[in-house]
């Protein structure tokens, strides 16, 4: 193998998702839905399953219609006029416009400043392509082992984050609804990363996939539109994650032309394009949202299941963090007690405590969860060691289900 | 810019596909179908859009149902019983899928053997992962400038290929059936190439997209079934190009697990999972390829666009090569006569002839073309100046409709 690949431990995902299948226990896991797209998306892409241009290749920036219904959805809340021909790329699923947009900026040894913990892709998407990830920590306060904390008591230091800065430094990530904590950063935090993001030139990635799922009184705030920030951002979208339709894989990029065409270069040849009738089904959904208002139905949807899942934590004196936005519920598990000498397979060996928790869990308590210390560098992994992330992306019987089910652990 | 795309010029299908819509032509240039993938392959996707577990991501390796369809549908013509669990890899599209298998196995400075003419992307999707193409003619014969050629004539030499292997080489990338020449190869030219690998200890990339798509007596021959060049060999399948649905994204990688692990571990991070819904169409799609000879049919129906498209260039005495496979014919145009001073846009300034002529047959012929110089390295562009590809993966009618046009060249 390359020594890209070579280093790759197995993805958590591919480990806890056949577990769940394996055990068919409560999957509270990798972050999909147990329910279908709305019908008026469903019904969209039965349509476009019988129109001949979209089964077929699409141009690699996306299909027409999708790019004009995201610029109509978008551009209210971006507070300019985006341009669908030139500020809009569709992807294949959010991740593979990140892949794209690290081809396309990082060369060999390029620095990317990274907050801890963070989605585990961006890492391998980072290194795959010649850079390095720099990592910046979010803090939880002191108060964390016994009591809850709001998604919005994890801290970035900015000091610390400017003192990472190098000359090779070209790109921060930031991810707003944040996976797996749920902090929506707030227009202040925003605006002093911008400021260290202009001070030395830098990139700003902003992945923002949950932007559609944030929970009063939090709101999404789009570092794109503070300040002048547009000029050196690019934004990440999802499908999947907007619309129910994680398996669809498509994503998009919004950011001005100068940038995005080089996320655009790489991506033509990563992919060519995205899948056809889905982004037409999307397109047609989008523009359905300008009638009906589905977003605002689906937060307040989400934020039940939130209040579902949390109340079971409560019950158990298990503290966690209240995400603001996301639909992960990231749980201190220290007082969960569970078998040391359990058998446990070898893929987990090289891991933290919380691989085998949630092993365990899985197997004995029902209920599968994601080990958080995936979303720390090898050196931190024991900071996620007492904890579990649950997803609350499911229908509520499923959700009742699960809170019987870890009842048990009282 | 990274140094990976900063060189990249504008792709030929981003400049030939919106010209093809903005002129109205006949679009005769990107290869992809004016009709829709068969009924039952729809009719199972319509299915797949209100299945729960059908639009929500699948496994990385791909979803189970498609992974036994395609063994069962491949392991007859592979001659061995194929492992859906481990040598069985979905991807977003074939593309993907040699790009993942570059990111899996090439390092900074690895060489990669390509046959020139080559389909444009693999030499992207080889320096994006930091291998460098060498390339390999494949050469017609002399009497090309008048006479057609049959695509078996255009012959690879094999010291030739030899020469080209240094301590650096780590793979060799075979295409068959070939785009853009059509060629299918033989069992004993695949015995020289495959035997060049052995003695070097590389791999073979195999890109078999065409691979139900050869004109008797031509045969598809698979390199994977020959000797135990199975050991060495990734296979590279289709299902846009077996189903009429470029657009879906869905490709597969075929060969040993210790080869397609490394594959897996780069798709898994770049593209993480494929559409799912279109999986699930082709996985019935391809059951139902068992009761009834849907690709046998369909090669017939190709067998008579072929001769309906070549018709036209036999009448204008344009000499061109006969393809034994995939749905191209490549044409020599130099008897075309175009005004030089037309005004070409700007794009088309640092190409070769064959990109004017194809602009001019455009917007003056109503055809579209691409030009193959694309398919060359930049020294060799010139070969390719008096050529244009055809496709004829299109409905008979405007195959028909693109005949008249052509005659305007008479
Ligand atoms: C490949 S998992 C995609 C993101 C997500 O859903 C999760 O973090 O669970
Ligand atoms: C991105 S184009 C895909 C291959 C093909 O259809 C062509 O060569 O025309």
């Amino acid at each position: 193998p390359s020594e890209k690949v070579a280093h790759f431990e197995k993805d958590v995902w591919s480990i806890f998702t056949p577990l769940a299948a394996e055990t068919k226990a409560i999957n509270l896991g990798q972050g999909f839905m147990n329910f279908n797209p709305p019908d008026f998306v469903q019904d969209a892409a039965n349509g476009a399953i019988s129109d001949v241009a979209a089964n077929q290749y699409s141009h690699p920036k996306g299909r027409p219609r999708l790019r004009k219904a995201l610029a109509d959805s978008y551009s209210p809340l971006f507070g300019r006029e985006l341009d669908p021909e030139n500020e809009i790329i569709v992807t294949a699923g959010a991740n593979e416009g990140m892949f794209a947009t690290f081809a396309g900026f990082l060369d060999e040894g390029s620095e990317v400043i990274c907050m801890e913990p963070f989605f585990d892709q961006y890492i391998s998407n980072i290194t795959m392509n010649g850079g390095v990830p720099v990592y910046v920590p979010l803090r939880a306060p002191a108060k964390a082992a016994n009591e809850n904390i709001s998604s919005h008591e994890w801290k970035l230091d900015i000091n610390e984050l400017r003192s990472k800065i190098t000359d090779k430094t070209r790109m921060i990530v930031i991810n707003t609804p944040h996976n797996p904590i749920g902090k929506v950063f707030d227009e202040e935090e925003l605006i002093e990363i911008g400021k260290v993001a202009e001070e030395h030139n830098l990139l700003i990635l902003s992945d923002e996939v949950y932007d559609r799922l944030y929970y009063e009184p939090a709101k999404q705030v789009r570092i794109a539109t503070l300040k002048d920030f547009w000029k050196r951002t690019i934004t990440v979208g999802s499908g999947g994650k907007s619309f129910a339709a994680t398996g669809w894989r498509v994503g998009w990029l919004i950011g001005p032309s100068e940038l995005i065409q080089y996320s655009l270069a790489a991506h033509t040849r990563v992919v060519f394009c995205v899948n056809s009738p889905c982004q037409e089904a999307l397109a047609i959904g989008l523009e359905k949202t300008n009638q009906i208002p589905y977003f605002q139905n689906q937060i307040e949807a989400y934020t039940k299941k939130r209040q579902i899942l949390s109340s079971v934590f409560e019950e158990l004196g298990l503290p966690y963090t209240v995400p603001d936005g996301s639909y992960f519920i990231l749980v201190n598990t220290t007082k969960v007690q569970f078998p040391q000498d359990y058998p446990f397979p070898a893929v987990l060996d090289s891991r933290a405590k919380d691989f085998k928790l949630c092993y365990w869990l899985a197997k004995e308590i029902g209920v599968v969860a994601i080990p958080p210390s995936e979303f720390y560098s090898k050196e931190n992994r024991e900071l996620a060691a007492d904890f579990a992330r649950f997803a609350f992306c499911k229908s509520d019987d499923v959700l009742e289900d699960a809170v019987k089910a870890l009842r048990k652990l009282a």
